[in-house]
């Protein structure tokens, strides 16, 4: 069959089928697209009809419902599970949208619009790919399943405990998700690492009221001074966290990872320039790309006590506070980290401080061996389309569900992104290169073939 | 002459027209209230004329006008030229006054009303002790000036340049003020030190917009890392200000002094016990009141940056701000210490981080020698009124137009007051102790007799 010949006389018609699902406003965080996110989800439902799909279904959480579909006519074949999400970020600021957001239009070979990319789009191929197949074939290479949720930009409140539930329904030999990106134009890459997160807020108190600077300065704690020491002790001089154990559970970088990375050939002085930075700065040792993808962090997300105002304000003030989070990357825990770090905390406490810790989220890091057939296979997929071999990347990023498929269903998950890295995820004018899209249809069946 | 008896007799007479001044919303910091404020000045020239004294005037300036007034026919004799000032503070919040702020009431001894004690009840003793010497002498026992500001709630902006131009009208041998406090009830204190003050802002900047912390984090400086950082790097583990050569101008303690300071009998374990502090903290090697009446300081009375809402943001904030005041003594100059806090700022920026410092107030330390024997005297006067010599006191707070009186007019500032520490100036329900209101007539009466 020529799907490239397939996929380029249905391309008009597929474009205007997903610019009909990019047109529903499906923002999840407010609640006044309720009706819309609700919207965007029947029309996947349709559409998952309409390319073949079976079992198509809308399966209540205790949030926004996870469209279901399946297709298992391939006896002793694997099953690949197919995740995506149907919900967008919000549009803010909206007067910076060269068109607008809902409005979806192509210029320059991209589709603009909220959820190009980010998920509509790259889930939208895997929808056209089975279509395709079922309809040139009448059959499909492998089982599919499609598990499609529409709270992935809250942080999918639900749907771990979904996929708990429904361990059995959704039980496949890979889980496969298109919402990560190529490393540049022409460079495909598979990510097979992704930093786990967790967070915590740090409060600082020390008199029972602000006080005068005049009449107390010099002769009594300042929570501001308290505050900067504490959050100071967190590094030490070489950029490393100085947290007792933070580094416990973080793998050496191992050789084999060593020359993935050097394979990205990343532009370290490309970056300082974009960036305006006189400097790139973090864990001696390190290179760029390395820091990112497989060491650990420890930043400081805020900071704030005291009078901010315009002038001077002589005040000593008596609380402050500080927002951390932290990258976790190999076996780190997010609560023991947590415990490491509230430890830590309490036991620097300045003289007259008293900290407190208030633990927040919680997320593992996921890592997959980029050696498993299932993602080597995928590999040569992208090679035979791109004409290019896919790089294994870690993102310095953390999607917890990927972790839960990883976990709770005990399965590979194979991240096969189509995007591109400027493609302004989350951002105003977002949009999705038409030409990765044609050749991410292409992937998509080579890889279902493969497998 | 029975100044007791005499003081005795008008008592009521004399609350009465106090509180018709108090009446009188004079609140500077507040363009509303400007005709207030002018209505305070003029009943000020009014009751300096019903006084008795001469050349009574308002002088404008560029701001709130000077009341000046003078009664010189005491040939030979000393001149002392009297300043205080008839604005006030705000009044906020308004709902913590158990009495409205410019209905003054009477209570428990207690004369409630903004400015009851800071600072049109201890101006209007003035007032009164020469009022009376005129009306029972005929006569007065020195050459007398008064100087009174509408600004002094908002830094005195235009008092330091009439003091230039008009150096040659208000020459005196001594400078009268009656703006500070008691040590505590019955034990009169004469304050012979103010710390001067310098104040600055940071700001750091890092790359050109704030990062995901996903993608950046552990790879790129982090405006808030830098902030505590640099922060932390301005004092030692022993409480000193660690910028090189703050401490150059800073007298050593003297015998004397300490033995002051002793006197106080101040007690550390009480004040920790008010404030709900654990320790108080401060440089080594000094106790409270010697920290806050001898030695200099460098405070954050405010730091910002990153995210303070709700919740997490793994953002990688690009810029963070620090608001820093510094108390001064001996012989710093404001000017010299800003310098030397730039460079040490400047010559600790992180790496990746770009430092800006924008210089702001400057005011110089005051101090007298307690030897001076207007000051003796003054305690005299105390001494014979209260039963208690007066002890010599330095206070942390700047006032910096002692400083301004003393440098231009050169010519020692007796500070004499007859508040106390809690009178609540500049809060809710500012009061005056009407037993001080008593005594504090009878010691100008005294004090003028004697010198």
């Amino acid at each position: 069959m020529d799907y490239a010949a397939y996929f380029a006389k249905h391309r008009e018609e597929h474009l205007e089928e997903l610019k009909s699902w990019l047109s529903i406003p499906s923002i999840s965080a407010l609640s006044e697209h309720k009706e819309d996110v609700l919207k965007a989800a029947e029309w996947l439902v349709e559409a998952l009809k309409k390319a073949g799909l079976e079992n198509v279904g809308i399966h209540q959480t205790n949030g926004y419902p996870v469209v279901y579909a399946d297709y298992l006519h391939a006896e002793g074949r694997p099953t690949v599970l197919v995740y995506g999400h149907y919900d967008v970020q919000p549009v803010d600021p909206l007067p910076l949208w060269k068109t607008p957001p809902f409005e979806p239009d192509i210029r320059d070979g991209k589709l603009f619009a909220r959820g190009a990319t980010d998920d509509k789009g790259q889930l939208f191929l895997h929808i056209k790919a089975v279509e395709a197949l079922l309809k040139e074939e009448k059959d499909l290479p492998v089982n599919i399943k499609f598990c499609i949720e529409g709270e992935e930009e809250i942080t999918s409140p639900n749907l771990p405990s979904f996929l708990e539930v429904n361990k059995e329904k959704l039980a496949a030999d890979a889980v496969l998700i298109s919402d990560t990106s190529l490393v540049e134009d022409g460079v495909p890459a598979i990510c097979t690492g992704l930093r786990g997160l967790c967070s915590l807020d740090v409060a600082i108190r020390t008199a029972n009221t602000d006080l005068h600077s005049g009449s107390f300065g010099g002769g009594v704690p300042n929570a501001l001074h308290a505050l900067v020491e504490l959050m100071a002790s967190l590094h030490d001089e070489r950029g490393r966290v100085a947290v007792d154990g933070f580094y416990d559970d973080v793998p050496e970088l191992s050789p084999v990872m060593k020359e993935e990375f050097d394979k990205l050939n990343f532009k370290e002085d490309k970056l300082k320039a974009e960036l305006g930075l006189d400097a790139l700065y973090g864990e001696e040792g390190y290179t760029f790309v390395e820091r990112i993808g497989a060491r650990p962090t420890l930043e400081l997300n805020g900071i704030y006590g005291g009078f901010q105002g315009e002038g001077t304000k002589t005040v000593l003030p008596c609380e402050a506070h500080a927002k951390i989070t932290c990258r976790l990357v190999g076996k780190q825990n997010p609560e023991d980290i947590l415990d490491k770090i509230e430890r830590h905390l309490l036991s620097h406490a300045p003289t007259g401080a008293r900290v407190s810790v208030d633990k927040r989220e919680k997320g593992n890091p996921f890592s997959i061996d980029p050696t498993d057939h299932l993602l080597q296979k995928a590999a040569d997929a992208y090679e035979q389309v791109y004409g290019k071999r896919a790089v294994f990347t870690k993102d310095g990023g953390s999607i917890p569900i990927v972790e839960a498929f990883s976990r709770i269903l005990n399965v590979p998950v194979v991240l096969m992104g189509f995007g591109l890295p400027n493609e302004n995820l989350h951002a105003p004018n977002e949009h999705f290169n038409l030409h990765n899209f044609d050749k991410g249809l292409l992937t998509i069946v080579e890889y279902l073939k493969r497998i």
